[in-house]
């Protein structure tokens, strides 16, 4: 084993994804040396990849679902063996200090926790480089297990599309009852369907597309709204406790607000970016309702979503691809034209 | 007695408020007959009597502060007797039959509460005249009994001002050692520095005016920001638990959602209309932040706030006025040129 790792990188903003070699460091003593076997492709990739959040350091090797073996430990390393399935998800490191830290909300830290591409090593100043590349050394703290009879490919997902619905779901109490809205039908909302239906909630799709209420009821909706039906929608007024909103454009709130219920939250975790049209206050204040943002999962809150997964027998739906397909893939996932989610595998970047 | 009253209206958007004799209902089985006191000067009132709202019926008789002695009562009416000293807020009925109304929360009735002014009435289809009047018929259930020890002047604003105030807190569960900001120091906001203070909290007002420092400690502030100084509201970011924010007008919401802790929520309790400029939903997502409204407060929470002002010798800080003073009243809230609520003598309508 040498340091020297392939993966593929974007150059430059306009650039496709290109082979590209780079050095991982010498393990410490917490790290875990994984052999990456899968790797899902978010939407985040393309944007880092592309730069439309104007922060991107490039070359950039982009991937935070990453599925993978065990190769070697380090010495203080205590609940990994060689040979283990593990996970990595979109972050590695954290202050591991604050308050969020400290009640396992890595992702909130206040220090900003350190992504798994696109970020700088808080020891040795290094750039950090993601999943599209044949090996990954990441501290134990951030290495999650994943459990017996989960399908490897099919939970690489599960790392970022997967907690950025399950948490939400969890924060704002889902139960048994509860009256669930899943806003869009992606990689989020696939999971976001199947999650709320597996914690006992009546879950509702809403989607532009009236050709997905068949797909809606198999992944685990019993009603699909169609979102320009302007009566179907005026006729679900103040019907649900929770509305996971996973569209990942501005769109209007206001008529998915009116649909809470007294108290409901509409929870963001697909939009990064300004609210418009404006949300009207009216509709906050004449039923208590709150708008919400979520971001991903804390590792113990990661953990806890493999093992609701393997208990409740749910993985994502994936279509895989090889490694030399990924800027076809950027470009279908631009059309939504994928269900639910691009997986690479990665074994394939050794031929 | 008879059943023609005087009181002041508004007979058109431009018009000031007059004098204007109109009739109450005959009392009901359930309702008692109020002899008013004292109405509080609501910035709604101002509002609803130029229609700034669209929605005035007029003649309009604003006023939903009321406190005053009950004169008689209808043959059902167990809870009070003649003589009481009672309070009547922004509703007089609702549907009492849905959720929210079987939850104590009528305010959020999704048959429409019916409002003390401006309204119609369920039973009889017609118009309900507020305060700014000698006397008011309404049905027990939304009656509130005033404690000994309240100073029935100070108390009418509680009827609106204090109750949106102290429900949007109680539901948050404010308490011991959370730190709150208030933004906004008027009617709503120095109730807001009271009520938090009085819950334990370490209360911050946030406010456009340098010169309110002396104030609102007064009022139970420990700290004041001053909201256009960037250096100071950077300093808070992510300091808060809850932000209850009592301004009227649109303005900027994200430098404060920036103040919010992990899991914190801003509560817009003052503006109705659209929230502009708008949010970005990052500032969300990152802190797991919310953005709620909060309308008033049902009928036995506004009973358990007036208990709490008593247990804890809490009133508001009122400013006297005459019935002949409204209209200049009305141009001094124009200008928030207040501390902090009018309230009229309606002994001063007879002269």
């Amino acid at each position: 084993m040498t340091d020297v790792i392939n993966g593929y990188a974007a150059a430059a903003s306009d650039a496709d994804l290109a082979p590209f070699q780079f050095t991982r460091r010498h393990p410490r003593a917490d790290d875990v040396v994984i052999d990456i076997q899968y790797c899902g492709v978010c939407h985040s990739d393309l944007h880092q990849a592309r730069n439309d959040w104007g922060n991107t350091r490039y070359p950039v090797v982009p991937g935070h679902e990453i599925i993978g073996r065990v190769i070697s430990v380090g010495e203080s390393v205590t609940r990994f063996k060689a040979g283990d399935v593990v996970g990595v998800g979109c972050l590695v490191d954290s202050c591991g200090e604050c308050a969020p830290c400290c009640e396992g909300e890595e992702q909130y830290c206040v220090n900003q926790p350190t992504p798994t591409y696109n970020g700088i090593d808080r020891h040795d100043g290094l750039a950090t480089y993601g999943g599209y590349s044949e090996r990954i050394v990441v501290a134990e703290r951030f290495v999650l297990r994943v459990p017996d009879g989960l399908d490897a490919k099919a939970a690489a997902p599960l790392l970022c599309a997967g907690i950025t619905s399950y948490s939400p779901l969890r924060h704002w109490n889902v139960g048994q009852g509860d009256k669930v809205a899943v806003v869009g039908l992606g990689g989020l909302g696939h999971m976001g369907l199947k999650f709320a239906r597996a914690m006992g909630a009546e879950v509702t799709l809403i989607t532009r597309n009236r050709d997905k209420e068949q797909e809606a009821r198999r992944l685990g909706a019993e009603h699909v709204l169609v979102s320009s039906d302007a009566a179907q929608m005026a006729a679900a007024a103040g019907r649900f406790d929770v509305i996971l909103d996973t569209v990942p454009t501005a769109h209007d709130l206001n008529p998915y607000l009116a649909m809470l219920h007294l108290n409901g939250t509409l929870v963001l975790v697909g939009m990064i970016g300004p609210i418009a049209p404006p949300v009207h206050s009216g509709v906050l204040v004449t039923g208590r309702r709150s708008i919400a943002g979520s971001a991903i999962g804390g590792v113990e809150e990661m953990q806890e979503m493999l093992d609701f997964c393997a208990a409740h027998g749910i993985c994502c739906d994936v279509e895989m691809i090889e490694m030399q397909d990924i800027n076809g893939a950027y470009e279908r996932l631009l059309k939504s034209d994928v269900r639910y989610r691009f997986v690479i595998d990665m074994t394939t970047l050794k031929r």
